[in-house]
């Protein structure tokens, strides 16, 4: 397929870069007609029928969209990417080609203190101006060093796979990435998140606005039914309904965007929150 | 292992019979805490780990526990069953040993008229006693004609593999079933639903009961935290917050059973929604 | 993709039709110069590199072309497809649809006696005519009673998912299918291979010689390697030593098809061979 | 299941150590003996079919074994570990806790030269002692300075998961890990592999020689038929055809170990050879 290569800039010196797609929003249609045969009639809008499939996780259509990226990202990103295991992926290799000398250094801002609250983040608050460029000059600085090192045993002839072995994670890496829809919005779902770490929410946000532009109407769906839905646990679903007295009018529903058949499933939920235990 | 076997019988000739486990509630915290390492000391308790696992998704420890089970069920069922793609799956053969004179014949309060509500499902009603009589009836000769039909196509030489072709689809077969507790979590959830077919829902339920012997605080947790959890999407929240003025106070959030920690992630969630668009 | 739609007859009812396609021969060799930057210089042919990706395991670059197929497959057939779980699958649903009345009869030359030589086949040898004509008489008559007993069920208001119960393993449904390159090289070995039940055999024929035409260099070295290699055993590869008493020459492996690197190759096989225990 | 750890220690600092096994030789029978139900009574001999299952492929009784393994490894070799997806990992985070102080230092005998034969891998010459040394020393000095500056950023409050991209891809990380024998076979297979990195095939030996004890007999038949088998292209075995004018007599084979189901399989075999274009 001649897709014009979309390519969006990440962190230093890192991109993603569109390299192929097979299919769009028609090819969710196409697939789940084959499934539901006649039965989707009743669905006959194609955008009514990709939001009933994404409202009601019938994933599987959404697997019949395929993207491939190219990707240019640090080392430390690609171990956190990689654990997404149902994807397709060539990554340079550091045993048959030199690793370059291409390394992240955090921007200002992004160099914070650990978070208090958050075991896994770091905090919303910066280091003084000053205290952060001492930082990240002492990042490039030993990136530099030993990446010099690196050089330095290649040109005394040890093997690439044992040169490298001092190379930091900040060290850039490149891979060929494809992956379905559907486990592109898992991927995005928790890494676009605030809880992800910030380096690689901007290659999930960079992959989401190309994805966006691809599959527009499943993006959307994907947006209101699971980026932007939000889970109640049983008791919480409980302490929620302790407050509300009575089903939100067909007014109230409307005001918020609900209507028809969606209306209509809102006042199921409804009721199975008021008979939960 | 020597698991004493556990065996509950299923529709009316079918069963789950548990075969081996790996692991149980103490596993998932051991993988978790390699994980998190020292940052594990906060969550000291067991239980309260393994829910804050559950709770936020955390899923790659609840993969460290592993079931196997011998499930004998009709091929539309195994059908469905199937198409959960990770697990290990060992398959009576058909091209190997001759089917058995073995098939589903459903109670008569199963028999059920088409619903009108739900293009996939049956309806709350009944047919009259008569009728499901003569229905079950002549499911089950029909089942003794086609297999008679099979027997004489063996008697007379022909392969198995060929013979088999017109045996129905309510045939019983057999298979081992190896799934870890993460993806058997996720079959259950679709599968114990009310939307899944009554005679899978069967066998979810079956398992189930087995595993909460096995796995008591993750299947508590599961509970809480997903299988009776309701996920609202944008809209819904929205219509939710204009009828709810202010946050819930501690009273009825306890009154709810959230206290601690998961009162403070309810009263965080509850703010987000107050600021969805 | 703008794919001008091949369609290929399958059996009597079926067919595999390609739908889309991501990638060619190309894409191959763009993956695999990302894995291997400029590793991949010495290998500065294409078609060389191909050759050597496949020659020596290097999957991936496989992983990455896409093929999308609808096919129309007998139930029984569906049912050893499904167990390659590496792809992405909508089928027909018999609970929101009606079945079709088709269903899979074999020709007269397939209706065939049990192997006695193999377990899981059918033999060489065949039935006389009118014994065979009988047979494939009364497959079609019992499909089609029983399909009439569908059709009075669905006339009785029974719900689909409970009418279609007694329906034979030989009623075709329909899928689509979508796997990568590496992913359907494996399903070919295994599905193209003479053990392999011929009514699967000839869908993977025909899916065979449709890839043939749009990755033909990847399929000469499929061919080449996997397809027509021959695995001996470390106690095969004894006996055959036995009766080689030296490296065969390079005029002999010339005749053969074997020089550059490949010849080179063979000679260290051949090395590692004299060595076994 | 109480197994009695066993540890094996890997490299300078790591180690592979047995958390938990389900299943063992039988449990691959007992699978493979639903799927063939009365079918592997002519296999009766347990060792006979676990030898005909692996020789022919067929894979997933091996699946219904499962192991887990706590394991200590230098992140760049964990890197190439994560490339099999089919497995769980549950690994040490440098978001939630602090990477400790333990770095891979090659061996003095593991500093080799770039081979100039494999584009991947190190030759089989050393350097001069004193040059290794120096080599290692360095190694090891670097990464205590890359360390001391990890602790510094910690000690200013810098957040986990910043201060630590630029640690070493030398640096020990640990991880959970759970497999199915079917799946560690195809690991081992690769990684045992004398093209694997050393540092990674320290670790394929650690854990083949742990699950040997375990299934002696599957690991017996993994060595025949896949470790230790070789295997031939079209043209390969074109060029050894030409050397062999006829099958091997019965005493041959003999003496190299078949006979019986083998010996008549390999004339199968050697006949297919025959007949090759």
């Amino acid at each position: 397929m001649s897709i014009t290569p979309i390519e969006i800039q990440c962190l230093d010196k890192g991109f993603v870069r569109l390299i192929d797609v097979m299919g769009d929003d028609n090819s969710i249609v196409q697939a789940a007609r084959v499934s539901y045969g006649t039965g989707t009639k009743r669905l006959s809008e194609d955008r009514g029928l990709i939001r009933y499939l994404l409202r009601h996780q019938h994933t599987t259509p959404f697997e019949m969209v395929e993207f491939k990226f190219h990707i240019k990202l640090p080392i430390f990103i690609a171990r956190q990417w990689i654990r997404h295991r149902t994807a397709n992926v060539n990554e340079y290799s550091g045993r048959y080609s030199e690793m370059k000398d291409e390394f992240y250094v955090p921007s200002l801002e992004n160099i914070r203190p650990q978070s208090t609250m958050n075991k896994q983040g770091r905090s919303d608050e910066t280091f003084p101006t000053e205290q952060a460029e001492a930082i990240a000059e002492k990042f490039a600085a030993s990136q530099d060093q030993m990446y010099a090192e690196y050089r330095e045993l290649l040109d005394m002839g040890v093997a690439r796979e044992i040169a490298r072995i001092n190379l930091p994670v900040s060290n850039y890496t490149e891979w060929y990435w494809k992956i379905d829809l559907h486990n592109l919005f898992h991927f995005l779902k928790l890494r676009i998140d605030s809880h992800a770490q910030y380096e690689i929410r901007v290659y999930g946000e960079a992959m989401a606005s190309i994805v966006k532009g691809i599959v527009p109407v499943a993006w959307e769906a994907f947006e209101d039914y699971a980026l932007h839905s939000l889970q109640f646990s049983r008791l919480e679903a409980k302490a929620i309904m302790s407050m509300l007295n009575e089903l939100p009018s067909d007014e109230t529903l409307a005001a918020a965007g609900l209507k028809g058949r969606e209306a209509l499933e809102f006042k199921d939920k409804f009721n199975k929150m008021k008979n939960l235990k």
